[in-house]
């Protein structure tokens, strides 16, 4: 079968592999879309970051792999000691595995597992035509769920969960730096865990453009003083959660001047490297930075939910390309920054 | 009668001012120590920062004030409507003055209120012969609790709170930044809650000795690679709490190394600037960075049964000056380093 095989900083084949076999507890799907990820371009344009160079301690496989851990298919066998699944499911998978022993495990967070590894980047993924994952690792798609948007599940469950952790006050407000995937995934999350007051800050016109669309109020950093105007419109309170999916010195910095007393400001950004932080606004007003990292199986059940109930829109944002297209039409447009989303359909 | 009075940086008089009256629901206390704080140090050498220079919006007062916000005392005078408290009544203070109507009061916080007071930098405090207070801040010390430990009940809440943010695990390990007073408040905060593998992190040869001859456990940063130590001393999982009271960039970024995954550092630092801050180091264990301000009467309560039960031992850290010795033997002395805990005696 046809696969994107990464083997270091800019080498990505579009190529034929072998088709793993199904083992027991298993199925396999044919993959329908695949998500370009962050965490995808950082691999090929400053890898290897995630995918391992020794045998990963839980997969035991090493470069190359497969890339691929935002997915959706159907199933087209299944192994033995399934119980959940028949061939025709429509799936979208989660795609972390976890040791069940550390402490991070027995704590119910096997998202930061001390051992955690990836689907797509410690083991092959699913940017091919088929992929072999654990019955655990699939939820059923409802039939008012498309695939398409059924391959967002795993970005939109990144944002859901970093949403929870924010600990929003339905009655307050909330603001989101930054209208990239997450941004838009936060904006969605906030808006479906019942917070109305949502101010989006996002620099770049187009993404302002884009996100106001699906209904977002923005902010224009670059021509608004926002812990003036945050301070104004919350009569003197400040935000009861802010969300940093920007990942740069501003971005901190007007969060934390913004945030509420007790209040949290949820980093989920991919920082490159350390930001001069002010955390006295931290101590002055108790508040605190909470970093997030991926999901549970909790926030794709309740992201599946939202997206059976019509929540999500991809208007505007969202494109999918074949995937001989993946370097050119994929990775070097989303890094110019011509794209929002893409997805890869393999069977292109 | 005799007072500090601050009128801006290093202007300070000990000189004669009047006696305020004890108002319906006050008390007047004929103060017996009033500790020196960092707070104090931070007004004396570059303030006026906390001390307000316009009307304060809950005690209306602004520059000159009486210094003082650490303090115990004896009940001299008592005003109609107080019914807790009799002549005599040996007591401390909780300085705090809050709203009652803001977000943070409203949720139980006084202590981050919009419009946060404190006795000794908004309004008159405790370096003086005496000083006024409002029955509620006045909390009875046993009579096993000397007057001098009982001034140190403000510096050990503070700890005490902070140490309960951080939600340390009782079966894992902890980090303290720094040996001054707010750390060795920390260690015996630490202690005082079940906590018993706590390492105390500090560059100073003397003021490591001191902590340690209260029997904490040291590491000396200049020559230990803490990350390592802490992963080899925790089986990989990284201590369950770190706490900085030491508010440089190394003490921030060696803690955040050290965190185990969904866990929390404390900064319990008047941080002067910007730091830079290794943001992704929470992302990719899903930790945060909590700021804590103060204390509530729950805290100061807790402290006190400490105290009476001989938790708190002042050995080798603490000592006493007459009120005329305050810029010499206090704010200079302190400031070079020379002492670590410095109590006036207003009778002196
Ligand atoms: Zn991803
Ligand atoms: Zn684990
Ligand atoms: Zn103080
Ligand atoms: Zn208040």
């Amino acid at each position: 079968m046809r696969a994107v095989v990464y083997s270091g900083p800019k080498q990505v084949a579009i190529t034929d592999v072998a088709e793993r076999p199904v083992g027991p507890g298993q199925v396999r799907l044919k993959v329908a879309f695949n998500g370009i990820c962050g965490t995808d371009l950082h691999e090929y344009y400053a890898g290897p970051i995630f995918v391992p160079t020794e045998p990963h301690p839980l997969t035991g496989e090493a470069l190359p792999v497969v890339l691929g851990h935002e997915f959706s298919g159907t199933v087209t066998e299944v192994g033995s000691e399934v119980t959940s699944l028949v061939v025709g499911d429509r799936v979208t998978v989660l795609p972390v595995y976890s040791c069940g022993e550390c402490l991070a495990c027995q704590g119910g967070r096997p998202n930061v597992c001390a051992k955690v590894g990836f689907h797509g980047l410690s083991t092959d993924g699913g940017m091919a035509e088929t992929t072999v994952v654990d019955e655990g690792m699939a939820f059923k798609l409802p039939d008012s769920v498309s695939l398409e948007l059924g391959a967002l599940t795993e970005p939109m469950a990144v944002a859901y969960h970093a949403v929870k952790l924010g600990d929003p006050d339905p009655s307050g407000t909330a603001l989101v730096f930054g209208a990239g995937p997450i941004g838009i995934g936060l904006w969605f999350a906030l808006k479906g865990q019942g917070i109305d007051d949502v101010f989006v800050v996002e620099p770049s016109p187009v993404r302002r453009e884009s996100i106001e669309r699906l209904g977002a109020k923005t902010i224009d950093p670059t021509s608004v003083d926002i812990p003036a105007f945050i301070a104004e419109h919350t009569g003197g309170n400040g935000v009861t959660a802010a969300y940093d999916a920007a990942g740069v010195t501003a971005s901190v910095q007007t969060a934390l001047a913004c945030l509420g007393a007790a209040r949290t400001m949820v980093s989920v950004a991919i920082y490159e490297k350390p930001l001069e932080t002010p955390l006295i606004q931290l101590v002055l007003r108790e508040a605190r930075i909470q970093g997030t990292l991926c999901y549970t199986a909790d926030d794709y059940r309740a992201v599946i939910e939202l997206m059976a109930a019509g929540h999500y829109d991809t208007t505007g944002w969202l494109e999918t390309i074949a995937m001989d297209d993946l370097v050119t039409e994929g990775f070097e447009a989303l890094h110019a920054g011509q794209k929002m989303k893409v997805l890869v359909d393999p069977s292109r």
